[in-house]
C-alpha cells in the first residue's frame, strides 16, 4: 500500500521503518528537511519532504498524523485541501476523546489510534525497527468509522507485529489516565516535593543517597514537559478522577502509618506484591 | 581481620563474599543450616554456624548485624554474654534513630551502619561480590562513639570500594525517608489505587495497556511487605513528614490542573526534568 506519514519523530520513523521493510510505499512530511534526509538515509520512507501538498496526487491510501496533540486537528484541516476525501486518516496521540469526534466530523474515513510503545529518546535518530512488536495498538473506532476503513487499517497494525484492541475513545483515555498519565503526575510530585525539602544538608545527601528505588519512581516525572502538559490538557477529567482517587489511597495509607495500625498497612503491601504482576508482562 | 556476620541474605552474604576476597576472616551465623552450607559453598564465609554461641572465642574483631531490622536489638542482647565487650558492633538496618541510642546504651563499641545496595532478589543465593561498589555506605558515630571503633571500622567499609559517609542518625533517617521510604509508599498507592478502580472493564484494560511507564512506577511498591512496614514502623515520623510534604505538592498539582494553568504545570515539568538528574548518578 502507499502510506503517508505526518511527523516523522519517534512513532512516525518507526512506523515508517516497518511498513517500508514489509514493502509498503511510504511518503513522509516533516517541517525539518534534514528530518527528511536522515528519514529517506535511514529507509523509513520511500521519500519525504517538508511540503504537506507533495502528498496531493500521490495516490496514498492512508495517512498517519504523527504530530505533537496540539497540531493534529490543524493539520487535518489543511488536508482536506490536498487528499481525496476517500483517503484512510488515523493519529497516534495518546489521548482519544478529545480528537475523535472532531476529527470524525471534518474527515468520514478517520479512525483514532494510539500505538503504546516508545523509549527514552526523541527523533528520527530514535526510530527502530519492531518498536510495536508485541505492544498494544490500540484503535478507537465508533458507530460513525466506515467498516471498510477498518478492515485497511487493521492489517497495517498486524504488519507491525503490534497487539491490535479496539475500545472507544472515552475508555482508551479513562485507561490511559491510570496506567500512563497518573504515573507521570505522582513521578514529578515526588522530584518537586523532595526538591523542595526546607534542610539544604538533607537535600544535598538525599542527591547523594538516591538510589534505585528513588530512580526508577522517578523516572517517567523528569520527562518530556510539553507531553506531560499535553496528557493533563486532553485528557483532564479523565486524569482528575484518577488523581482524587489516588489521593484518597494515599491518605489511607498515611492514616495507617499515623495510627500505627501496621497490620493493615501489611495487608495492603502483600495485595500490592501480589496484584503488580497482573500489570507487568 | 577476624569478622562475625550474623545474617546471611543478601547483605550480610555479600559483604562476605568481598571481605573474604580481601582476606579477612569471616564467621557467619544463621539460623537456616542450609543457608550455613550454601555461605560456605560460595565462600561468602570462613565458616558458618546456626548457633550464635559459635563466635564465643573467636576473637573476633568486628560483628556485622544483618538480621530484619526487628530481630536487631534482641540478637545484640544475647550477645553480651557471648563477645567480649571490646567486640566492635554494628548493624546495616535502614533506619538509624530506632536502633542506634539502644544499641549504644547496650554496648559502648556500637556504629550504627546501613549499606545502601540492594537487588531485587533476596537471600544468600543472590549475595555477590562488589554489589557496595561506588555505593552510598552511611555510618551514624555519635558523641559517644569510640574513636578507636570507628577508625577500625572504616577501613572494611573502604575494603567494600563503597563510597562512606558520616550522618548523624536522624538526618539519616530524614534523608532515606525522602529518598527510599516514601518511594514506597506513593509506588504502593498507585498499584492499590489502579487495582481499586471501579469499572471492572478498565481495570482489565489496565492490565493489558500498562506499560513501562507503569512499571517504573510501580516497582518499589511492588516489594517486600515486611521490608515496607519495618520502614513505616521504625521510621515513622520522619516519612510522614516527607509523606505530608508529598501530599501538599501533589495538591498543587491537581489544582493546576483543575484551574488549566498549564502555564504552571508546564513550569513545574520543567523544573523536575531538570532536578531529576542531580539524583540519579
Amino acid at each position: 500500500m502507499k502510506i503517508g506519514i505526518i511527523g516523522l519523530g519517534l512513532i512516525g520513523g518507526s512506523l515508517g521503518l516497518d511498513w517500508m521493510e514489509q514493502g509498503h510505499q511510504v511518503w513522509g512530511v516533516s517541517r525539518q528537511e534534514q528530518t527528511c534526509q536522515i528519514a529517506e538515509e535511514r529507509g523509513a520512507v520511500y521519500q519525504a519532504n517538508p511540503d504537506l501538498e507533495s502528498l496531493a496526487g500521490a495516490g496514498l491510501d492512508l495517512v498517519v498524523l504523527c504530530t505533537p496533540i496540539s497540531a493534529i486537528l490543524a493539520t487535518m484541516e489543511r488536508l482536506v485541501g490536498i487528499l481525496p476525501s476517500e483517503t484512510i486518516l488515523t493519529d497516534v496521540a495518546s489521548v482519544k476523546a478529545a480528537i475523535v469526534p472532531k476529527a470524525e466530523a471534518m474527515w468520514p474515513y478517520f479512525i483514532g489510534g494510539h500505538p503504546m510503545a516508545g523509549t527514552a529518546e526523541q527523533g528520527i535518530q530514535a526510530a527502530q525497527s519492531h518498536l510495536f512488536r508485541d505492544r498494544p495498538y490500540v484503535l478507537t473506532p465508533t458507530h460513525q468509522t466506515q467498516a471498510e476503513a477498518l478492515n485497511e487499517l487493521k492489517p497495517l497494525v498486524m504488519d507491525l507485529e503490534a497487539s491490535c484492541l479496539e475500545m472507544d475513545p472515552e475508555s482508551h483515555d479513562a485507561v490511559v489516565a491510570w496506567i500512563s498519565h497518573l504515573p507521570v503526575m505522582i513521578s514529578a510530585s515526588l522530584i518537586a516535593a523532595c526538591w523542595g525539602q526546607s534542610d539544604p544538608n538533607h537535600l544535598q545527601m538525599s542527591k547523594r543517597l538516591a538510589s534505585t528505588g528513588f530512580q526508577d519512581t522517578s523516572r517517567v516525572g523528569g520527562g518530556n514537559p510539553e507531553l506531560g502538559v499535553a496528557m493533563a490538557q486532553y485528557n483532564q477529567q479523565a486524569l482528575l478522577t484518577a488523581l482524587g482517587d489516588y489521593q484518597d489511597q494515599l491518605d489511607q495509607i498515611r492514616e495507617m502509618i499515623e495510627q500505627e495500625n501496621w497490620l493493615a498497612l501489611r495487608q495492603l503491601l502483600e495485595k500490592t506484591q501480589e496484584h503488580r504482576p497482573y500489570f507487568i508482562k
